[in-house]
């Protein structure tokens, strides 16, 4: 069944230890939607500018992605300049060059008003909230976001929050959050502010999955690599995994989170390979299942 | 079978945010030999001063551990001071009395001659190599080392090394020794060194084991717990429980390689949860099995 996710479709200008690339595709809707494409129909709501072309386009529409909700407004695409030293899981921002994405308000067009998943991507939290209340009848709300709208604009986040099921964050954010240095407290802490669920990526440790109703945790590893060349987008690829896998079954059961949470972690997998989205162009769904078989033969004991 | 450790036999006196104790038993040997205990026949080498007491030394015997190749010499015990703040994964040291570890020499008594595994908890290398060289017909030894021993004796640990079946490490200590920030190189480098495998631990985010002869690396989880009480002795339990589990299985499998790294993730998470190794002192094999379940649970997809 088909989701929507609102976010940002912009250039990245990246430096790693493996390379350089000047303005390729990137944003957080461009990784998610590429990589929920595997698994089910996606739609996009984001804005572009001018020097977004037909063929940045065609990127996502080649994977059968719904780019109907992608606005060409005058200016220039969102573009984001950052740097990796060696330690790859933190991003130093060289720049940050709006654009329209400055001004970005998400229209949804009617033909999406019938997906049955929605992706917050991580964007202001008022215009989260915004989309969240204009999709009244999704079945599923997913929903990320960062360390700035958790410093500057809390009271609209925890607005926000209240109307998400799933939220997807990564240690420091849960951490900042909820105000505790322990990740444990810190989850059961943001599980009262409106997530049933809260999913924690830890980088290269995996993730984990909290639940709101006293269910087990349940943790899914990442793959050791030894040569991450870009981790750009790692995360929303792993949300896109995550939830389009979600939305390709039938029911939201325990088993169905779990291998949601392995497919989350192999699409990630695959997207720190190469350069920005490269990798998940010339992907196929028997690789994703080789790797499936991979993470779980690194966790399982039999 | 039997295992023979090697190690510090200590007192720790310690501040955690919950709470304080002073001068309660420790030393990774005391760690090592509780934790293996619960699976194998345990056998101590090491030293402590005239303030370690017939009780203190009960504490052991109480489970069945051999302490005969613990030396009594005149002064005092090594005695360790640290203070956890909230981040209870780094230990700020306070102070550190080695007292008769100072001029520690391990002796074997001939009864241990026939132990089958060895594992050289964190002492000098050469003192390591030394026992190593003394146990020509153990089938398997284990050992760990510290930041310290990389720094400064370099060279002795690089020999002793070579004479490492499988090495316990930390993620710091792993890359300190690599000279690598990636983990997964720094393990690819350390199997060079000597070892056959090598186990890395994360702290709260599990371990990993990886193979020298190319085969697929795995990783047991450790427990999302919300409140780490004492973090002290964690990593020496989780040899404990690794290394007395291999011990008490006839062959060494890789399937008994994967039980044993949950294993000893099982035994850290019961460490932690109390100051020293008193949680290790009330512990059953029926919470060990219990908690194992909890681990497949946290993990497996089925």
């Amino acid at each position: 069944m088909s989701i929507l996710v609102v976010g940002s479709v912009a250039f990245d200008t990246l430096k790693t230890p493996f390379g350089e690339r000047q303005k390729i595709l990137g944003g957080a809707a461009t990784y998610f939607a590429l990589s929920a494409s595997f698994f089910t129909q996606v739609r996009v709501v984001g804005v572009v500018g001018e020097d977004f072309t037909a063929e940045h386009e065609a990127v996502l529409t080649a994977r059968g992605i719904d780019t109907r909700g992608i606005e060409h407004a005058r200016g220039n695409t969102f573009h984001w300049g950052g740097e990796y030293g060696e330690n790859v899981n933190e991003a130093q921002t060289r720049f940050t060059e709006l654009n329209v994405f400055e001004n970005f308000v998400p229209k949804i067009p009617e033909a999406y008003a019938d997906s049955r998943f929605l992706f917050l991507a991580n964007i202001q939290p008022e215009l989260q909230l915004d989309v969240r209340r204009k999709m009244p009848r999704v079945a599923l709300v997913g929903g990320d976001t960062m360390n700035l709208w958790i410093n500057i604009k809390r009271t609209e986040l925890l607005r926000t929050l209240k109307e998400v099921d799933i939220l997807l964050i990564n240690d420091g954010e849960a951490k900042l959050l909820a105000q505790d240095n322990s990740l444990v407290r810190a989850a059961r802490k943001v599980l009262t502010l409106g997530p049933r669920s809260l999913v924690i990526k830890h980088g290269e440790y995996g993730a984990t999955i909290f639940f709101g109703d006293g269910s087990h945790p349940f943790r899914a590893p990442a793959l050791p690599i030894a040569e991450v060349h870009d981790p750009t987008g790692a995360g929303d690829t792993f949300a896109g995994g995550f939830m389009g896998y979600i939305a390709s079954q039938p029911k939201l059961t325990p088993s169905v989170l779990k291998s949601a949470m392995f497919y989350g972690g192999v699409m990630g997998s695959f997207t720190v390979e190469r350069f920005g989205p490269e990798r998940l162009l010339t992907l196929t769904r028997e690789e994703i299942e080789e790797r499936f078989r991979v993470f779980r033969n690194l966790t399982h004991l039999d």
